[in-house]
């Protein structure tokens, strides 16, 4: 019955030390969507304007992505201008244009109702709720937020939450949504907002995993070349709800394979610019690096 | 036949959002050879002035240090103060009284010099090297260094460094030393001036260990009260050299399982202000612990 998806497809402009790109392929839905194509059937919900280009539906039917929920309307696409510096880790912001996001409504298509698996991208946790009004009965809901709703919509992301069963989010921004320093205590606090999962994205330092009494540390693949870390966060929740969507299994080791089936994904898509790395990749070459990031965090039963 | 460590010895005033102490037991060589005693044989050599009190060298004896190499001079022994702030990554340095430090000059007993594994601890690298033209035949030397020297006695440090199987050093003062942001770059780099073996220790986040072409990402314990992170990279260092002078086997697994019993002593270090934590740890706990890392960080065979 596969994964739905609902959050945003823009154009980013892009700046690193290592190049830059203009108006490459972007947005949360996108890099969602493409990285979960390779674990499952994904049905993407998100709005586009009147320039977007006919190669980029055609890249993602590739993916076999349904684009029923594509909704393109009169106007411009979203876009994003962002620049990283050498670390890597926060991308300043040079120009926002919501352009046809700015009144986006996410309205599901008949045949998404019965969807049992929903990833609520970063979007205004009002819409959020909106959306989830729409699902007939979803087994998992999975969301991702950011400073900007924690600060401005709080209220609202907090009532959100009350309907997640797995939140998605920075760890900064874990620290910020609980008011607390410590993690461990943040997550509890997150926790009794809703989320019986609380994971967490900790960049060049991996993932946590945190459900009841149960931890899991994922590190992140130590790479040569980061080219451009724009899309990683999406890219790890695609591997990861495309693997759970899957699997349709929510025991501790399947979430554990699919934090790892999620690092694996963003630590292809930051090799590259845009999507470039993910457009094509091979199963072996997933299969493969799964089996290195076992070799490079277990230390019995290697 | 045991492990040697050249290091300090000091009284450390140490405040944190969690409280205060005033002239604990600290120092280099001190949570280290605390931490490797759980392990193995541990000799000690460091100097302490006429002020260093019964009490503390009771401690040591009970922990069965070997003391033969504790120097007793005229002066005040190594004083200092530092302060933590809520994220408990970076000690602000108050005040640093070198004392009978300042003109410490390694002598090694006799009976030390046929030492096979060396625990270089964070001191002047023309010391380093010092110590080791006084060991015999080594089968490995491990060395700690810091900011200070990379900055102020670089070509010193890089000669020593010829000389050093495993270095341990800093996250950030490994891209310092070799001036390079990518952490895999800076680590291939630093092994070319001669460790083979990188020990990256960055904190919260754990331990990465380059060794060739096989990387290890170990993770940090997830605590729900860190009290004072003083000597955890020491207390890391000694778990680690401590388990590896015991085993005496150089392996990937014997390596790795070393890198975790390191992190299972700083995870119980900064439970609690000063060497309160590991001054009496059960051995059951170590144990339990280990297994607790084992939980935290693998995603199969569970």
């Amino acid at each position: 019955m596969g994964l739905l998806v609902v959050g945003s497809v823009a154009f980013d402009s892009v700046e690193t030390p290592f190049g830059k790109v203009e108006e490459a392929l972007g947005g949360s839905a996108t890099f969602f969507s493409t990285s979960a194509s390779y674990f499952t059937d994904v049905r993407l919900v998100a709005v586009v304007g009147e320039d977007f280009p006919e190669k980029h539906i055609n890249f993602l039917k590739m993916r076999r992505i349904d684009l029923r929920g594509l909704e393109r309307t009169k106007g411009k696409t979203f876009r994003w201008q962002g620049r990283y510096g050498f670390d890597l880790n926060d991308a300043r912001t040079l120009r926002t244009e919501l352009n046809v996001f700015e009144n986006f409504r996410p309205k599901l298509p008949e045949e998404y109702k019965d969807t049992k698996v929903v990833f609520l991208a970063n979007i205004d946790p009002d819409l959020q709720r909106d959306v989830l009004t729409q699902v007939s009965r979803p087994d998992i809901v999975a969301a991702d937020t950011m400073n900007f709703w924690i600060e401005g919509k709080r209220d609202s992301l907090i009532e959100t939450l009350k309907s997640v069963n797995i939140l998605l989010i920075n760890e900064a921004e874990a620290r910020q949504l609980a008011g607390e320093a410590n993690l461990v205590k943040a997550a509890k606090k997150i926790s009794s907002f809703g989320p019986e999962t609380l994971v967490i994205k900790r960049g060049e330092y991996g993932v946590l995993m945190f459900r009841g009494k149960s931890v899991f540390s994922a590190p992140a693949y130590p790479l040569e070349s980061v080219f451009d870390p724009t899309g990683a966060g999406d890219t790890f929740a695609g591997g990861f709800m495309g693997y759970l969507s899957n699997v349709m299994d929510w025991t501790e080791t399947s979430m554990r394979k699919a934090i790892v089936m999620g690092s694996v994904m963003a630590s292809f898509n930051v090799e590259d610019f845009s999507m470039n790395r993910i457009r094509n990749l091979e199963y072996a070459e997933i299969e493969a690096r799964y089996r290195e990031f076992r070799r490079l965090s277990h230390f019995e039963d290697l």
